[in-house]
């Protein structure tokens, strides 16, 4: 291969991609070749977006992505097709396909084998017409809740995300289809909770917190590839970072896939972080880093870079990595054809909707219920009232085909099926007058619409108050990449109309449908129950709705806190003592309004009989904990037990509890299972003082809970031995299983 | 000396002082000696507080610190005294003694030699009365304007707050005391600014932001005492931090004094930060850190410490350290006695008050007069409004005599004549009829008076709105230490107030009065002008009134900016490109409603001829900047000159602009005068990937401006030759010549 046959296989090409008006500042880097013809003439590394782009039926996505295929293959004198990646965060990235619940919503269901049937799905529909990698999971742990980003997350506990993270990529992966990791590193700790603003971390958060989901994925889940993220982490940017992108991931956990750019990101070196004079220089240094691949269209990994002299160990380095992924998925062989995928194509299937339709009955979180108003009697007039209660988009994250592009494509339908919550209200209680009001918007002043609000609140016997977010890009949402918020207060007008509605109802439920969770401790206190449902996708009404008459019994359990009051950010539970309350240290109470892992039930379980098969174990060893849940309310049930590691003192802080085992327990009322938690010492491991990953000898509590904020039932043992250096990983997975009644 | 004699010179005891309830989770770890006689037996090494405890008046207080030495000296039998300490940051922190305006007011005289001033005059007031150490300057660089100790800072500048910080050390050390810099290190760094919070800082921030001020007072200031931070550093808490307080401290830039605990910060490793695994335990790690001094109280460094088997070399190595300051201090001499101190003691002397007018008088800082509202002609009806207005609380600082301590004492008097700014108006306009309306109050949901301030306001040809904070401990303040804040919204009623009132009046002059900058944008607009004072001491009234009378010309600029409004924090100026404003990716804009360093004058400036004296030179060399300043209003007034250094592309990302030299200067109306910049090498260097501080060669930016907000005038020079290590100081200060006319 020449130079120009190499770097061409490290670039990729965006067709008939209009930047738009809505990403200036990326515009001004924007150095791609303007016609595909041009941009293939030596090879393409990666097509970007042909299903994910614009409207197109999956038969035309299909047609016009062979034909784009064979265009790159006759190109090049190898033959040589493209790795063809879409989005598919939230599902496969393209019109007419399943919009399954966003990622915050998988996590509370706390179910990784469910995930992973999700992920299964999308990337069987993906491979079917000839799509190779999916630019999904997001594994950035949540540090701030303002960020825009967080519906796309799967929560704030390392832990969960790790497990979660790993059945999505195992899932994904076993379609054929690669998954991308994103983005590593730091994104999701940045100042203020600024898209792409500077990750605020020291050495010992990024790889206690940040970094543990990825080293799993890539150790556990052999993951093919990577992305980098956007932001700095105390100022190396991460596409410039060869201790990250190189050191740690490949040497170190042993990472034998290819690292894409996030969209930009390589000129983004220059443009926005300046740490190069021109986008050739930043390209040169992305290549040094580890950066194999430039999407979504070739600015710095071309012409200029060759002329500038980039070093050949480099190229080729990169290059082996992008010829073994294509062999890898086939592309190289002989009887590879851009036309073989041919099987019929439906993107949205019975079984796609059944998988959407579990996530979301398993996600939505009863978080209050003080009374028992819930679930609903069969109420003869209800008023649905809230911005979020009629509209289909506020149902989808910002990561899915309709919030994401078809808003620049107002004539298009939505593509599949997606009643609203207000649908799916009148669908359940049949018998019931049914009222709605908007109340007000979502964004700026408009407030009109609350004195309606009230008169349909007062007359009605029950109100069902639906606010939350409605997820786009930048200015176009309230959730989503780029919308930011300054404050945890409800979007818009919501705040005023929630205050109004709750003093003049009868009876309310409070219903929040939202990409963050929102400090909502004084509307839940005031509410006679709060559910909260985080974009539960296109089976999603039909969960919230069964979850208020009953049909479905709540089993959703929060994978980030819902904060008490706006002050207190950033914040997460995973605190040491002085990040928690500490009166007469600080007049600002971080103190959640519901708790990480929380979670109420139709039924009640209690916690009993929790014991240690050992008082003391080796730094190297495992204890097996016991506990004996069981349904002493009216009705079968899910109980989600959660086992929490409390390292009272150590030579670092520690966080008061963390996540390290959880499972799901279905439970008929009356019965009763015994649950068993196998842990590993490794589990226990953090970076020490000396920045090495170590077990420390000494006292454990171990404690099994619904909640990260109930006491619980604990057990202490103890680690005995010599501080254990940890090679660096932490890849261990605590075994959960159910006795046999 | 036995064991026990030299732990005993480690201790200290606070003779009569009550924890009291408001520092409960102090009083779990509090485990000192009851009695003053058993404290004492083998010798003591510190006297907390004699002075500061409660109020004593200065005879009193001299005669009590020397009965209280006669017995230390009696007790031991080397005839040892103690090291008498006081806190120290807005004066002598003692009854009747003057209280200076709070160090945030001092930063924005942005004149060292006037700090300076005042800190020989605090500590030549101390060293009358027989105290040997203050506990000051405060040096943490803000990086949440959230904080409640931001008040207490030199702002958010490391230049700035080394220049003012080496400035107080040099004048309080030249009366002989010791000073002490508080708080080492990352203390204002907290997460979400809550106090005692983890600081979440990279190594790269810590070195290049948090540690540069400690570093010049060590290195060029020779202090003489350092006190350790309560947080931890990602996970390390500072008081346990052998690599911080030793290994950089000590071995890189030579320290050779003493390090004393923040109080109860020793016991806080045990029962805050659980990283030991009780207070013996905790004296242990603090002891191998380089905790020299246990403060307030002897709670860890006593028998069982001892009993517990301390190395030996660990409790010489800091009983040396604190028999040299003794030494040093003279307490070691053969002819030094308890009663030497005998000079009248004048704590508010007549040269105090001085120093105190003239800080005041140049800290105001006029931050907007669109329309030339001030100064004010003579008013005829003047409505003074806000909670700020007639309180003498409002003018002082946490940590003052008269907000610390008298607040438990209601009975006592202020000590000092300290007017209100209700009193300053009607003094300096002595023909106007003023009518005052409290209008809100600054805690709670008191919003009564507002009716009565909105009929004042309409009824009178001018409004001069008093509003900010009051500042106390804890629960007592708005501002101050735990006063955090959520929200950077004006406290309790007074963002209400504001409206209602700016809504209502015909002219309105805005005066904020408060201990951290509030998001004020839309009252600025509003308001006719506005000023910012940072609590500005007993003579701040009267400085305030001069300024709207135009009696003082203000010279006063921002050591903080004044956000725009309350999202985008924590936020700084000191920010690369991607913490500012980025349109496209975040929809947050942390852009200020008025920039660091800006400052409005009654006359105005031009900034011509600006120019350097090359082009290039080597990465050790240094370059003149020289501008001329005009000054072409219609009368005299102070210019404060600023450069800024930009580094348009390096290694690491980089803050868009960045102070590195600043001066005062007097000019009559009409008059010019050129300023030189003498700027080495050093002040460009930062802490590059490696982690070593480097001087990178390339092209520079330097600008002479009059904010970091406004464009100034720029040229460029270039640096030349290697990437020069620079062994870890960062000491240069660049040396300011105003040339003759």
């Amino acid at each position: 291969m020449t130079d120009a046959e190499k770097i061409a296989q490290l670039g990729s090409t965006w067709p008939d991609h209009d930047d738009g008006g809505d990403v200036a500042p990326m515009q001004e880097t924007f150095r791609g070749a303007d016609r595909f013809e041009e941009a293939i003439v030596d090879g393409l590394g990666q097509l970007t977006r042909v299903f994910g782009t614009a409207p197109i039926d999956p038969e035309a996505g299909r047609r016009r992505l062979t034909a784009l295929q064979e265009q790159v293959v006759a190109a090049n004198r190898f033959g040589i097709p493209a790795v063809a990646h879409e989005e598919c965060l939230t599902g496969f990235f393209t019109w007419q396909a399943t919009v399954y619940p966003t990622p915050l919503a998988w996590a509370a269901t706390f179910n990784p084998e469910l995930v992973g049937r999700m992920a299964q799905a999308i990337g069987s529909d993906m491979a079917a017409v000839g799509v190779h990698q999916g630019l999904a999971p997001v594994l950035d742990v949540v540090r701030d809740y303002r960020w825009g980003r967080v519906e796309e997350t799967l929560g704030e506990d390392p832990y969960l995300v790790s497990e979660l993270g790993l059945a999505y990529v195992q899932g994904l992966q076993s379609s054929g289809v690669v998954a991308t990791l994103k983005h590593f590193a730091g994104y999701s700790a940045s100042r203020a909770a600024r898209n792409h603003a500077p990750a605020v971390l020291g050495p010992r958060e990024l790889a206690d917190v940040i970094l543990v989901p990825f080293e799993k994925a890539v150790v556990a889940g052999r993951v093919r590839s990577v992305m980098n993220a956007y932001n700095d982490i105390d100022g190396v940017p991460c596409g410039a970072d060869e201790v990250l992108l190189t050191g740690l991931l490949r040497d170190t956990w042993g990472f034998e896939g290819t690292v894409v750019s996030d969209y930009w990101a390589v000129a983004f070196l220059a443009s926005m972080h300046h740490v190069a004079d021109d986008v050739t220089g930043a390209a040169r240094a992305a290549l040094r880093a580890g950066i194999d691949v430039e999407l979504p269209h070739t600015s710095g990994y071309g012409e200029a870079l060759l002329d500038d002299g980039v070093p050949t160990d480099l190229l080729d380095r990169a290059v082996l990595r992008v010829l073994t992924q294509k062999a890898e998925l086939g592309l190289l062989d002989p009887d590879w054809k851009p036309g073989q995928y041919t099987a019929p194509a439906d993107f949205d299937s019975p079984r796609n909707r059944g998988i959407a339709r579990d996530l979301a009955e398993q996600s939505v979180v009863l978080l209050d219920n003080p009374s028992g108003a819930l679930p609903l009697a069969s109420p003869r007039s209800v008023a649905v009232i809230g911005p979020a209660a009629d509209d289909a988009r506020c149902l989808f994250g910002c990561y899915s085909f309709p919030n994401h592009v078809l808003p620049h494509h107002p004539e298009t339908p939505l593509g599949v099926e997606a009643p609203t919550v207000l649908d799916a209200i009148r669908q359940e209680f049949p018998d019931a007058s049914v009222h709605h009001e908007t109340g007000c918007s979502f964004t700026g002043d408009d407030r009109s619409g609350i004195e309606a609000a009230v008169a349909a609140a007062s007359a009605a016997d029950l109100t069902i108050l639906v606010v939350g977010d409605r997820s786009g890009m930048f200015g176009e949402g309230t959730s989503g990449e780029g919308c930011d918020v300054g404050a945890l207060t409800l979007p818009g007008g919501q705040e005023d109309l929630v205050d109004a509605v709750l003093d003049a109802a009868n009876q309310t439920v409070l219903v929040l449908v939202s990409g963050r969770p929102y400090a909502i401790g004084r509307h839940a206190r005031a509410a006679d129950a709060t559910l909260q449902a985080f974009f539960p996708g296109e089976e999603g009404s039909a969960a919230i709705a069964g979850v208020l008459s009953g049909r479905i019994n709540p089993s959703g359990h929060l994978p980030v806190q819902v904060p008490g009051d706006t002050a207190g950010q950033p914040g997460t539970y995973l605190a040491p003592p002085l990040a928690l309350k500490s009166d007469g240290v600080s007049n600002i109470d971080p103190t959640p309004a519901f708790p990480f892992g929380h979670g109420l039930s139709y039924t009640t379980f209690t916690i009993e009989d929790v014991e240690a098969d050992a008082e003391t174990i080796a730094v190297d060893g495992s204890v097996t904990v016991r506990a004996t849940f069981t349904n002493t309310g009216p009705r079968a049930g899910t109980s989600v037990p959660q086992l929490y590691l409390t390292d009272p003192v150590a030579s670092v802080t520690r966080p008061v509890r963390q996540l390290i085992g959880f499972t799901r327990i279905e439970l008929a009322a009356g019965d009763s299972r015994t649950v068993e938690f196998q842990v590993h010492a490794d589990l226990t491991s953090f970076t020490g003082q000396d920045l090495r990953r170590c077990v420390e000898p000494g006292r454990l509590v171990l404690t099994v809970a619904q909640s990260a904020g109930e006491p619980g039932r604990s057990v202490e043992v103890e680690l005995r031995g010599d501080t254990r250096v940890v090679d660096h990983t932490r890849t261990m997975t605590t075994a959960v299983t159910i006795l046999p009644s």
